[in-house]
């Protein structure tokens, strides 16, 4: 199994259900694990040294590497473990960002959830391990900070986030009369007619409403996750490997559970599918339609990097790698409706389908009131506010927030220990919407 | 053994003796290997479809991705087969080229060694199954041109040229101080100290005068040449081995043979060597020092990327990946003493050195009578004709050809089936040639 080990991390922790970390918590956790600025991979000094110490050695083989506090460096280092294909911004010369840089929101402060005394922003990001925060009003950059080492110019593991990116194309297919929204996914890949997907709408595996069986029992060596990470695992498969051999190969075998349209299941296969199904459409793997559909029109900084499995099958669901300008310039076209500059990338209609949010609630068991009106569409998550902010969210606290009515978005990585977002949330959501509250209050 | 062939062919080949294939190789080659526009990737499908079908992967595990014609795939995407690590270019905004194209080179036509009848630019350049061509003249792009889907925005192996760009830094540090050329290289390196290299002067292994035991038989699977590519896999090792991890486990192995500084033996340890060197000098390894010392520094257009080995050991004889663009570039920066701009990049004594050339003769058995000028200094090959030009090589085609004294840089990428450089030197070295005497009678 020592083999299949290295994407476990990867692969499994992305798909760990939303609500298994309760409110509990929102307690201040300075106890229990190494600080923010202790476990900044430069102090700690990882892969440092000809060689490196070998207690200083960040390793792929036993999955330490994606466990706090080697997890630090390995999120912006994916490309030193395993192999990976690029997103070129092809331009020669990016666009360059405005900016209008704002020092008071250095002041900013607010209660966490949970808690009684208030922090401040530099707080609120330390406690949340914030490797960059990049904050953008009406176009500019408002507020730009990198942390612990990480750079402007490094590339950072989007994980969940990516998924974000994989619904906007498809969705955007869907707008397009290129993909029936309403057709089994069957239809399109046939492969998956057997399969637990057969039955299911492209819809519903878009919204994550299938009800199939993947089971995340890590101490069953035959529970899905292990198949479905060792199935996507890039690295040659070790002699008498019987299972799956990347994520075409493992999809067919996921099983039903369950009724499919019936209720918002988190799964990561459900991105694996649609990741396909956009290979199918449009003839390009999803790495190679981001890079010709957005990477390369919207004036990307750096090229961006993509997890792939043995066959360079891109892993839609979480292994996009990409510099924070990047992020926020994604998430800007996104904020402007799908155009960048004169030119309309993405169809008019996509972001208000997504801001419009999904049809049941996301969280079964929501930290905060505000989050009882979450919802999950298209693979964003959807706050249902009254400015209808919607996010795409990763463990460890991945996030890109998006405000259209304060024209705001936030795009910030992290490497908290904990993987679970509601280690996060906790400080990192109320602080998101003070921020929008502070644009609010600071008409410019 | 299998998990050990990946990289034999990526490192095995680079040290192919450089006389091993005879003036025979200068025929043309047409009825022997399928064209290049027939073996173009996009025309083969290498990796298109989802999933590709099974007879058009490109597969790393039986080092197949290494033979022609998926190496003409593999050679633009060496990151989606094995870990690499970023050399990153830092700016924002690259420093544009500038352009004065001159088509009527097109028009060039001559006789390849050996033949009897001329070819025009257009023939030489498929002939030699070249990727990408770039040449610049007083600092301005004359030529440009990319074929069989090689793109400007894509990233190339340098194979060997890597050295190059390995024994350059070095030779700056000697230049600044840092390293004493005459010292025993065991005086920087104690781990070296009973190896063959123990008694190696600096200057020694960066001339690669060294008398070292590199046996190159690939049907004895003892042979150094084995026991090198397992230990730079950077794939987690098979159950059971027992052999070095990692070029600093495996460089104090190698043994003497023969006497140091009695004559030129082309061995890619020896550059190992050289990056284990800067890397215990600087403090950083030869992928951050260069990204810290030149790719930061001159305006480059893409990062690069560096293949390394298990313990993220850059691979300093072969491993750089780079945009075209960037590579004359780099090219610039030496035909112009070391300057980017107004600022002295490197010691203002490192080019003069090189283009001095070394103290033995290249080539044993010349293909051509202006190659028994040839000599090799600081892991760059000198021609030693009045001009003072020197190159970068690396095999299956790559060169990098600087003649200061007509301000001229080609930078050039192929692919030809035929990994020693003796199989493109016939044609591509007398090309050279006549570029530079097309500028000379083409006073600008």
């Amino acid at each position: 199994m020592s083999a299949i080990k290295p994407l476990l991390a990867l692969s499994a922790l992305l798909c760990l259900p939303s609500a298994s970390i309760q409110a509990a918590q929102c307690s201040d956790q300075a106890d229990t694990f190494m600080s923010a600025s202790a476990s900044a991979p430069e102090t700690l000094g990882w892969m440092q040294g000809s060689p490196p110490a070998a207690d200083r050695r960040v390793k792929l083989a036993d999955g330490s590497f994606f466990k706090f506090p080697a997890l630090r460096y390995s999120v912006a280092h994916m490309n030193e473990f395993l192999p990976t294909t690029l997103v070129k911004r092809r331009n020669t010369t990016p666009t360059s960002l405005e900016y209008a840089l704002d020092e008071d929101i250095e002041s900013l402060s607010f209660t966490p959830w949970g808690r009684q005394e208030a922090v401040d922003l530099q707080q609120a990001l330390s406690e949340t391990y914030t490797d960059g925060m990049l904050i953008m009003h009406k176009g500019k950059v408002i507020y730009e900070r990198y942390f612990d080492g990480f750079k402007d110019y490094d590339r950072h593991l989007l994980m969940s986030m990516t998924k974000a990116v994989t619904g906007t194309l498809a969705l955007d297919l869907i707008k397009r009369g290129k993909i029936d929204e309403s057709q089994l996914i069957s239809h399109y890949i046939p492969e998956l007619k057997n399969s637990g997907f057969g039955d299911a709408t492209v819809e519903q595996v878009l919204n994550m409403t299938t009800g199939i069986d993947f089971d995340e029992n890590y101490a069953d060596p035959k529970s899905e996750i292990w198949v479905f990470s060792a199935a996507g695992n890039p690295l040659p498969k070790p002699k008498g490997y019987q299972g799956p051999t990347g994520y075409y190969e493992y999809l067919p075998m996921v099983q039903k559970q369950g009724e499919h349209g019936k209720g918002f299941h988190y799964l990561t296969a459900n991105t694996e599918v649609i990741g396909w199904l956009i290979a199918r459409v449009t003839g390009m793997s999803v790495a190679d339609y981001l890079e010709e559909k957005v990477w390369s029109k919207i004036g990307m900084e750096r090229a961006a990097l993509f997890q792939i499995d043995e066959y360079g099958t891109p892993f839609s669901g979480g292994g996009l790698n990409a510099s924070l300008r990047d992020l926020a310039r994604f998430g800007e076209l996104i904020r402007n409706n799908g155009r960048f500059g004169d030119e309309q990338i993405l169809h008019p209609d996509v972001v208000a389908d997504i801001s419009g949010g999904g049809h049941y609630p996301a969280f079964a068991e929501p930290l905060d009131d505000s989050m009882a009106s979450w919802s999950f569409r298209s693979m964003w998550w959807v706050t249902g506010n009254e400015n209808k902010a919607f996010m795409a969210r990763g463990v460890h606290g991945q996030s890109l927030y998006i405000d259209p009515a304060q024209d705001l978005v936030i795009a910030r990585f992290a490497s908290h220990p904990v993987a679970a977002n509601q280690a996060n949330d906790c400080i990192s959501l109320p602080l998101y919407e003070h921020i929008v509250d502070y644009f609010a209050k600071h008409e410019r």
